[in-house]
């Protein structure tokens, strides 16, 4: 995606995506399609079925969240119809023999697809639960997707539909390298001073000796260090240590 | 992964994960889990429940191709007995906050897991359709996992379940990420006796009022969590608790 669209901005452009069901058996899969679609910031759901589908059933699955999806959903009787705004339409399907072809991935796809969407509409089109889509259907579609699978057998409609939605809403948002957020870690003044602590409150309990204080210390520093302490952190193991040589002293006082 | 895994290997490190569902409500979001599991070549499927599950129901859902998942269906009463074997546990949760945080997200926190799987057993925890998981739940976890949203409202189990074995599978047979080995870590009955033992010992020395002990051992675990503790750390840790308890003891002998 071009570097200057901001979140809100991505967030617009998944309004030029619509799912289309091809003949879903269902209602319960457009219901649930819906729900994930919404999740995903993708506002337009297309059927293509001969009869009006249960509209309880899609609200159950749906849940009240995404009703305005089942509110909106667009019905047509021919695919051709269906998909007539859309400039690009990509068709699902499963995995064909025994090669695992990386390019038509979703993740190869969809980073083809997006910069589509500043000036295009596009469709992501499924076929019924018990068949796919035919050669016939495929013949609207400019490209194909196929989720990869660890064997032949085809994935559960609505979590296809999932996949490719999480898919496409994480290619938009986060698809260009951007750097992670790292939140503020101790600084290696502050550790030190920690481990100094932990040394002495272990000197103390005798669990370091003098023969191997290294080694022990070395062991501590190892997986001390291997978590990347926050400030606070290490603040709270010195506020032990604290405690701890606190409570030695009142001890022997009192003896 | 070390680039000298074929896809076989790459397959067979799958195994190593298991899909642990947290109490689910409805039989067919097991079976549909069951289902894409499969799909995504992860074979144990774990769920912790009070009562049998209906098997039509799950059947219905897996289909005939993932009935031998619900056949080999581990099936326990406590969450801490189920997550005993496993040395990484991740913890699902939905998104908190308006701010889109990379670094827990499905790819990021996979490419980290999957090395893992070379020596170690790691298990994805689900939590009930309603709620989620708890905080409770969450403390046997060492780290989470959100799936990115557009919106607040939480996915349904099953198109999680999916979502993430996707991730899972694509992250292990294509990620070009190359990392180290790593050796074999503490399994979850490994750190609940150190936690134990931790509590113990801060009890002991009033660093844990009974009002925030809660909050201090989240802490405790949160920054240990994230370590990846050795087994022998984990032993050393417990071996600087039991020395403390030692030399408190004869402190107070000698009174």
């Amino acid at each position: 995606m071009p570097k200057q669209l901001n979140n809100e901005k991505k967030l617009q452009l998944l309004n030029n995506v619509a799912i289309v069901l091809m003949e879903p058996k269902y209602p319960e899969n457009i219901g649930a399609a819906a729900r994930c679609a919404m999740n995903m910031g993708i506002s337009q759901l297309i059927i293509v079925r001969q009869e009006e589908p249960d509209r309880e059933k899609m609200l159950k699955m749906a849940t009240h969240k995404a009703a305005h999806l089942i509110d909106g959903l667009q019905h047509f009787h021919e695919l051709e119809q269906a998909l007539a705004p859309f400039s690009h339409v990509v068709g699902t399907t499963a995995r064909q023999g025994r090669k695992r072809r990386i390019e038509n991935s979703p993740r190869f796809i969809f980073e083809g697809l997006l910069p589509l969407l500043l000036d295009n509409q596009a469709a992501l089109l499924f076929g019924p639960e018990h068949r796919g889509l035919t050669n016939e259907d495929l013949k609207y579609c400019q490209m194909t997707v196929t989720i990869p699978t660890a064997d032949f057998s085809s994935l559960n409609l609505a979590q296809a539909v999932a996949i490719l939605c999480y898919e496409l809403y994480w290619t938009m948002m986060y698809s260009e390298k951007t750097t992670t957020f790292t939140p503020k870690l101790a600084s290696n003044f502050e550790l030190e001073g920690m481990y100094e602590h932990v040394e002495e409150m272990l000197n103390r309990i005798g669990f370091l000796n003098t023969n191997d204080s290294t080694y022990w210390m070395r062991n501590i520093r190892h997986f001390l260090g291997r978590v990347g302490l926050r400030a606070k952190e290490a603040r709270i193991i010195r506020g032990f240590c604290h405690q701890f040589l606190w409570y030695d002293e009142q001890l022997k006082k009192e003896k």
